[in-house]
């Protein structure tokens, strides 16, 4: 695992700043990177270097050929990673992703979550992403939700009025897909016409665990399944702890809910904290082993909340992954297509209501809910309870909208009688 | 409340530092000081800056007599004064607590706990004390264990488990001798053969509530009952909350299991917290209204625990009003008599059950109970689960015990056939 110091070095190689667009050569690049993840597991930091080096192109033709080993690799290990190279069919796994209605995100695309950075060498490859919200924009204003399989009633309770309550103040909840804390806050939030994200350990056409494949296509449809493997890859022991850090960096806090000494959700935890991320803790009776992980978080970096409000008033704070508060980080009229008919759909005032402004907008009401989260983490709407409504920063931005009586839109299909 | 600041003002008119006995005129000043705890409420500050310049004899004669009022005193409430301090007949309160098996502790007496001079102003007057244990010397090593009167279940078993921990650890457990937590916490460390101290907000011979005479009356037994106020004296709603105050300040550490937002327990943290003790917290489910207050401390300056080694571990640490842990602070032939016959019946090694050590001192359990603990806080013994042996310290000072080979006393009653 890096170091949060590391996480800060240059990709030079890789990322031109502030342009969105991926460097030089784009499609074989993103066809190499693809295909590294068959060949390097997740987090290997080794590898990260390597690719920091010669490139994503350069090191999969070196992976794929033959050749002095990379530095600082075995024979052994040079020998497994060129039959995984061997095998590999980028252009295969990026079909199927296509049909099972996932892309392949890479650092320096748009939609790639720059704090991800933070990992250094040990940053995904590449991120596999089902569902069609934006993931950098839900990540902005995103908060990890995680905690013990095998959780108590007290712990699935705790964590549906959390991600229920966070919903509701827009926040986007990420978690693991697992069972337990995981599905409880996955479904607390989508029960609330909220925005969630499951990071899994597999592909994200062949979710894990199966008992949960309802579930995990639901919030591919309301939300985004997400993971550093490429689809139909299987979750080992290693990934389920490599996938915990990309919760963490992904997020500005986490917050776990219940945890056994020693249980997987402390390592999101001490990942977040490495990270510089906010460390969050549910806390629970004493006489249950299932918080003595949690309560040991607590006597330590951990910070204590009770409700959702006081997990907004921690990581709300903390700001530097988010837009500033002042006003939207961007102009409207460089806003997505999409983005901007559903804009000009919410109301100034009260009625924001999903289903009316899914209305106004013309989709559907899960595509609405998704990009209604993109403008929030931008700063153009807020969300109080059930209702969504523009925030004053785009009010006062004087950009015409149904309810602005100077520069009311004749045409908005919301106000047709 | 005075702060920790004022609370370090020297009190020289009241006692002489390091004497341990009674400035000046005793028997007159012991008076008048009972008979001030008729007259002024606890915890009255201004009274405390009259009776520090003017000292005990001359403030309680003048309350009883005519002349200008004391400074910062309106008319009305001098009158108010005159009239408890004439109705105020400390012979008869003195007589009283005799009676009760009470006595009157004061500033400068050995038996005054000097870390009550924290504070200030508003340092007791004098505490009326039921019970055969040395206040002092038990409050070395104590800890406040308090919460909810109308506690839950889960906090009573929570306190229970605490009680009995800190008691097996050799820890004096003080509280307020209320329903719910209090009395648990009395309950347990009773229980598990321990020592504890009820502090109450009304004479110490006629207890409330009502419901807990029995309990307390057996605290006297096997430990200590102590007030601010004279016996009869009934509580009030001030005086409850003004009694922390003497919670806070006699020891280490404030643990709070239960408490409600704005619960009484809370002064006592608050109290802790201004006196410069550790402020601990027993968490609970977030669900819970009753762990809710308990949740705010934790969020603020208090330490989170789960168990009483968790509280050890921060009140053990904190050492300035306890003896330095390199060896007992007093050469044993300086211990009373009756401690000294105690600790000659403690062994070195294992077998030290209370019951055989005081066949060994020949006097009752309750008593040698309340030794021990007053040797343990002085360094001599520890304690660990039922058994009680000699502290290295103490072994390696060369004292002669039953157990040391060298110097063995021929005569020791545990080792007669």
């Amino acid at each position: 695992m890096t170091t949060p110091d590391e996480g800060r070095l240059p990709h030079a190689q890789e990322q031109l700043p502030g342009t969105g667009r991926p460097p030089g050569d784009g499609p074989s690049e993103r066809l190499a990177r693809a295909g590294l993840t068959r060949v390097l597991e997740p987090g290997d930091s080794r590898g990260g270097q390597w690719l920091r080096r010669l490139g994503p192109v350069a090191l999969f033709d070196r992976l794929r050929g033959e050749g002095p080993p990379l530095p600082g690799a075995t024979a052994g290990r040079m020998a497994g990673l060129r039959l995984r190279a061997r095998d590999a069919r980028p252009e295969l796994d990026l079909a199927a992703a296509r049909e099972a209605g996932a892309r392949f995100v890479c650092p320096g695309d748009v939609e790639w979550p720059a704090q991800l950075d933070d990992l250094g060498d040990a940053r995904p490859l590449g991120l596999w992403v089902r569902g069609t919200p934006s993931l950098r924009f839900w990540a902005l204003r995103s908060v990890a939700l995680v905690g013990a399989r095998a959780c108590t009633d007290y712990g699935a309770h705790a964590t549906g009025l959390l991600g229920a309550g966070l919903a509701e103040r827009g926040w986007v909840v990420v978690s693991g897909g697992a069972y337990g804390i995981d599905g409880a806050a996955h479904r607390a939030t989508l029960g609330a016409g909220g925005a969630t994200v499951a990071v899994l350990a597999c592909g994200v056409d062949s979710p894990y665990p199966r008992g949960h494949a309802q579930l995990i296509a639901r919030i591919a449809e309301q939300g985004l399944v997400v993971s550093e493997l490429p689809p139909g890859d299987h979750p080992t022991p290693s990934r389920f702890v490599l996938r915990n850090r990309v919760i963490a960096a992904l997020t500005r806090g986490t917050v776990v809910v219940e945890a056994a000494h020693r249980s997987g959700a402390l390592s999101t935890a001490r990942a977040a904290l490495r990270l510089g991320r906010a460390v969050i803790g549910v806390p629970g009776p004493v006489t249950s082993g299932l918080s003595a992980g949690v309560h040991e978080l607590l006597r330590g970096e951990g910070h204590l909340v009770a409700d959702a409000g006081d997990i907004v008033e921690l990581v709300g704070g903390i700001g530097e992954l988010a837009p500033a508060k002042s006003g939207p980080v961007l102009p409207r009229d460089l806003l997505p297509e999409r983005l901007g008919r559903t804009l000009e759909a919410v109301p100034a005032g009260p009625g924001g209501l999903l289903e009316r402004i899914a209305r106004g907008a013309a989709t559907s009401i899960d595509e609405t809910a998704g990009r209604l989260h993109e403008l929030l983490a931008l700063g153009f709407v807020e969300r109080g309870g059930e209702n969504w409504k523009l925030t004053r920063q785009a009010l006062s931005g004087g950009f015409p909208t149904c309810d602005d009586p100077v520069a009311k839109v004749p045409s908005c299909p919301d106000h047709a009688p």
